[in-house]
C-alpha cells in the first residue's frame, strides 16, 4: 500500500476558522486578509497577537474545532486504499496533543490511535505523498508533495495543489 | 547532521522500573522475571494485567518516570553532534502524550519541543540510525539499527546492541 502523509490543522481541521470566529464575538476586531502570507494568525490585530497565542495554548482550542468539507468522507475511502497517516506538527501547544487525538478519533473513527503522528518539525517523516498546508513541512518530503490551499499560502507557487478535499478524491480515487 | 531516531520508554525513561516498583508496594506480589520476552507488563501476575494497564493510562505516570543511567551526558553531547528526535509510540496513552513533552523538557533541558515526535507507529520515520529497546521499530527503519537491551529483549538475536548509555557513547561519540 501507498503512505499518505496528511496534516491536521487547515487541512483536515479548521483553527483558523474556529479562532476568527472566537476573535470576532471576543472583540469584534477586524481580521485583516492582507498580508497573511505564511501564517494566519498575523491577520489579527497587532495588539491582540498575545491573545490569540493564549487561546492555542488553551486546553481545549483543538478538541472542539470544525471538520474540513468532505474530508471525513473522502479519508474514509482513501483509508481502505492507502496506509494513511495524520502529522500534526503540534509538541508547540502541549494542551492540544490529547485534544488533537481526541478530536481525531470521534471525527474520523475509522483511523486508530497508530495512525496519528504529534511532532515539532517534519524532517523524519517518509512516505508516497505528502499533503500539507505549509512549504516548510513539504520541503524536506522525499515523496510526491501537495499543497493544500489555505488563505495564508495563496501567493506560494512550484508547488502542485490540492484545493479542496473534492479534487483530493479525483486524485486519489479517481472519482 | 546525520540524523538519529531515539526511544523514550526503556532507552532514556524506565516505566519498566517504575511500574514495578509502585506494583511491589501497593500490592507485595512478586514480578516473575521469566517469560517477559517481548513485553515486560507479562511478568505482573496475571489477575493484575488490568491494573497494570490501567496505571499505564492515569495521568502522571508518565510524568514522574525515573531517567535511564548516563542518557542525559550522552545525549547532551550528542545533540551538539548529530540530528536527534525523541521518537515514542505514546498514542495507545492518551494521558501520557503531555507527559512525555514535560518530561523531556524537564530532565534533557537542551531538546526543544521540535525534537520529539509522539506517534502510535514508527514505520514513517527516516533516518540514519535507531536506537529502540523493541524490534517492531527496528524492523521497517530505513537507516542502522540498535537494540537497546532491556530485560525484555534478551533473548533478541540479529540486532547489533546497545546494552547502555556507556556504550552508546562510544559509538556515537567515540570517546
Amino acid at each position: 500500500m501507498e503512505r499518505v502523509i496528511i496534516d491536521m490543522d487547515e487541512v483536515i481541521a479548521d483553527p483558523m476558522g474556529a479562532m476568527i470566529r472566537w476573535y470576532n464575538e471576543e472583540y469584534g476586531l477586524p481580521y485583516n486578509w492582507d498580508n497573511i502570507d505564511g501564517s494566519w494568525s498575523k491577520g489579527f490585530p497587532e495588539q491582540h497577537h498575545g491573545i490569540v497565542k493564549e487561546k492555542l495554548l488553551s486546553p481545549g482550542f483543538f478538541r472542539n474545532l470544525p471538520v474540513m468539507e468532505d474530508s471525513v468522507d473522502v479519508l474514509r475511502e482513501m483509508n481502505e486504499k492507502y496506509e494513511i497517516f495524520i502529522v500534526s506538527a503540534a509538541t508547540e501547544f502541549p494542551n492540544s496533543l490529547k485534544d488533537k487525538l481526541d478530536w481525531l478519533l470521534e471525527h474520523f473513527p475509522f483511523f486508530s490511535w497508530r495512525q496519528l503522528v504529534l511532532c515539532g518539525d517534519k524532517r523524519m517523516i517518509s512516505g508516497d505523498y505528502m499533503i500539507d498546508d505549509h512549504v516548510r513541512n513539504l520541503i524536506h518530503f522525499p515523496g510526491k508533495k501537495y499543497l493544500f490551499t489555505s488563505p495564508h499560502n495563496l501567493k506560494e507557487t512550484g508547488y502542485e495543489r490540492i484545493n479542496d478535499w473534492k479534487e483530493a478524491r479525483r486524485i486519489f480515487l479517481r472519482s
